[in-house]
């Protein structure tokens, strides 16, 4: 069976996706859709497929699955609609700024029986997959802490920052997602500091650029996450996880494994500076994940719920930085419906 | 001038000072006291001196200093005997258990001119000194970000919990000091998690074995501090800080530097486990700079502040576990005394 | 301008020039040759193009440059024909196991005017390209003392080892090419020591699986280089440059960046172990470079004389080794002609 | 039982020993000796012990050993007579630069029953004592191949050299004393290349300064030597031992265990760039060791045929330079002596 992929969004991530899709055996690039012509010619010229519009692809009886690069917030609207229209649907990280939203989405998701995967890249991330099937072998013993770094070379544009929804929702989310993966156990509470330490212009839009979280979960289990929005020392990608019988860390990933010795001492280059260089085999797991579940007619390995989560945490940390305690996550889900947690 | 010492308690610790002052160029052991005879003997047989009483040590004519190597409930009223007999005095940390207790006691220094130094060896470990200097001339720019780990090899035995105050007050306390020094602001807020992870009984003690910690300045810099009583692969002592221009940080220290490859992949030995072994280079520099002190009529470089300060930290920390919730340090400070910050 | 390629042999190594082509921009794979018709398949299923014989590559129009992935003793042959056809020639490593057939095939190649790539993928490596990066830079000074390990993870199956020309012409070849890449000045001296130490029945077959070889250059510089077909940890290959102001290293690649901590240590996994998949990239790279040199009209970075000299280097190290004596370079090549060394 | 020293030479290593004696349990320093009055003051003020003239302490009967640490020329003789006078004898290398002086005043130790310790002090190097314990334990299974790599800081003073025997008396003696002692075979070839790279001058005292050496055993075992008197980086020393089941390496030693991460990548501090500090703990174990083997009436674990067999290979090594093919260290002793090898 051969998987015929829609794009929808022929921006940087959207070509990505696109050259993935083209390579990995089992998968066609069958359409690409862009409101920029020039986006879709230049994914088209490189990986082929026909380029068409969003709806054209929503009624073709020729495409099996879609794979929503489309602003964040057409994101959930659009997979409401290619799950009705009985698309396979993946799509990139976050569903919605909204709990509330993401919430309706995953409803309509349940209802029409779509697949929905969520994109967590770093789950993919193949020393990160090497970290965690050390652990699942057991190397380690029982899980019990987790330290998460994570520091971007760089702040994205004003502009991104102004329409992210913070650095919670936005960088954290990944960090969220994979304390969820390692901690293997629900996070029960929050607490974060949050500071504008690198640019005061992030502080002015009503953002953080400087960030630590405390998770907990239920049966005591720690994780701490470090985030910046600098790093000159290149793309700061760390994770380290301590169990009752030792601990694991999976290091950075550096431009060139060379070693100069002077007399000024040891010098080694910097780490990689881009996320789509620091994470291009993570991508391609990635999608090739989701065209192994639909194969396979099993669950996708991130789910809705897992996008939903994560968010979930961001909301707890922004809401503990700015009431100085301690946030229950049942507060944030408790918001929106009565339902037990189970119901997320 | 060579400064003639008495040693107050000839346990492991004072050994290690003994040891200390026998080699160091500028320092003579006169006398040591322990009411163990046998511990008393054991000192005097390796770096001499006499053994005396600490009353025969406190009314001596030829004693200048005396370092205070007794458990931590007589360490207040040996400072005060012996700020007011006019010997210098270097007390192991901490002063005391009870932030009114330290307060008190300092002021006794503060009347009597005394000379004081609170033993906090880490800021004399050579990598972390290196560290330190590499801040000091400007090689990360502006301290913003930093983050201390901390985890022992195992568990002090049940009884020296019960009188330890907790992890906070015994354990983490040398964090929150390295904390101070590195980040060069004062602290102004304590927000922290705690767990008991390694060990059920260390609960039903009332105290903790897994904590995280997040500590903010005024100027919004933050540090993270993770503790562990467990760690299967050695003494886990590791610092990084990150600045507006880079970040340092120091490593761990092997048992060896060998590596093994074989088969199963590449390995080197565990760390050194025992805080002795670690810091032996440390106790002896802490020694070494409290005699240039007093040789040199300077403050000593870790004053009776830096240990009410640790101790304050700590307090607040345990507050932010028990009640959910980011403490102010001025909420600590303020309970003992009306007085402005200042007068710490 | 699009290079249209033909591909002779189909096996492992002619798989990846083939994937390489098909994935890099200006090169179409056009044409497979295989007498194993499903290996040709294979290729063709995964990459495209036709199936043809080396008669109708050799004689198409649409055809410009080959590469040539057929047995050593046919490498010769193919280079003259292709020459003479007129197409652009990629010959993987070794042009021929005699040095007097290798000098007359490249008499042939310089008459017809052809162009020659010979295949020494080392050189395209991303790390070792860093090194020689950081050399070109002066960031080491002059260059003077290089040291080369390259261990197998084990040897080669022993009908191949009967038909290799043994270890220096097999495997050290690919050293005394990157020694003569990184040393910047023509190889006078060889010498070299040979052992069977990993399994006698290598030793029956007449050759060695353990060397150690000096390299000495006219201006006194000198190389060592240390070959095993055994290493239990990986594919071991790393390089050492030593200059006037400082030294470079490339480091091996692991499995996976990540490292686990327990009782017994500190571990990391073993390195790749398999030559395709460590220089996976380097393999790509290296076609690139040749497309690159074709569309340019420039000569290719590694020539016909590379290939040459390599097995030059090869010769002496074994006369060295059966003599017992330094041997030098002009001993082997003016065996062959009494030509100056210009004449190579 | 308390072994009673006399140091006979009172510079920069006899003042390393007097110190190492005066810390180490079981012995003390009775008396020092130099002709340089201020040296041997020196060396008093710091540890003790009366100032005396080497006949003095020859004679006299409050001395069980000597530690000899006079200039090269002196060694022979002076360990004959100390042997005669019936002291344990510890002697720093070489015992003397002509093999067949060494050879005759091993007689007179042999004749006398006397004691006799030849400083080889890298074999008392704790990371190397770990690696050697690693091999001895079978982590490695059996010892194939070895590399050694010592380069200098810097050069010594042109003075030094021209009394020095030359860089493989001098500075790979070290070196083959280890390759004999990590091999556990005896050495029976030996070919070497050498070259002036770092400085004319020292071409112009008849030395070198950048050599290889490549050693064979009679099993076929080998061992490569690379040194260099220039190393801007600091004082490198590595081991590297490769066995039948893995590999064992031994690292260098930087001036601090931090790292430092900027924009221009990844920077650790040079190495330790003496060898007197790079070796301070191997240079009081060698001393105890030596205590030890004199309280334990057991041979010292580096005798006087150590000393002799590493200047038997640096003669062997300055052969092969010279006459350009392998050189069997049979050709040198036989040289002096007819006997067979085991008379060695």
């Amino acid at each position: 069976m051969t998987v015929r992929f829609g794009v929808l969004g022929a921006g940087r991530i959207g070509t990505v996706h696109a050259g993935a899709i083209a390579s990995v055996p089992g998968a066609t690039l069958q359409a690409v859709a862009d409101p920029v012509a020039d986006a879709a010619e230049t994914v088209q010229a490189k990986y082929g497929g026909d380029i068409r519009t969003i709806e054209q692809i929503e009624g073709a009886g020729d495409i099996d699955a879609v794979v929503i690069c489309t602003p964040t917030d057409t994101h959930a609207d659009l997979i409401e609609r290619f799950c009705r229209a009985g698309k396979a649907v993946f799509c990139e990280k976050p569903i919605d700024l909204d709990v509330g939203r993401v919430r309706d989405c995953l409803k309509v998701v349940e209802q029409t029986g779509g697949t929905l995967m969520v994109g967590f890249n770093r789950r993919f991330d193949p020393d990160f997959k090497a970290l965690k099937a050390a652990i699942d072998q057991g190397r380690i013993g029982t899980v019990e802490m987790v330290t998460l770094t994570s520091r971007d070379p760089g702040p994205p544009p004003y502009a991104y920052i102004e329409r992210s929804g913070g650095i919670f929702r936005d960088m954290t989310i990944h960090d969220f997602d994979v304390a969820r993966w390692l901690l293997g156990e629900e996070i029960e509470a929050v607490q974060a500091a949050a500071s504008v330490l690198t640019d005061p212009q992030i502080g002015k839009l009503g953002d953080y650029d400087s960030v630590n979280v405390i998770l907990t979960t239920s049966g005591g289990k720690q994780c701490t996450i470090t985030n910046s929005r600098r790093a000159t020392y290149g793309y700061d990608q760390r994770i380290e996880v301590h169990g009752s019988k030792g601990a694991v860390s999976a290091e950075n990933t550096h431009t060139a494994r060379i070693q100069l010795a002077d007399s000024d001492g040891y010098h080694r280059p910097p780490l990689l500076d881009f996320f789509m260089t620091r994470y291009t085999a993570a991508y391609a797991a990635e999608i090739a994940a989701f065209i192994d579940s639909i194969a396979s007619q099993t669950a996708p390995p991130t789910s809705g719920r897992d996008g939903l989560l994560a968010l979930v945490l961001a909301e707890a940390a922004l809401r503990s930085v700015r009431e100085g305690r301690v946030v229950k996550v049942s507060e944030i889900t408790g918001e929106e419906t009565s339902a037990p947690r189970a119901a997320l």
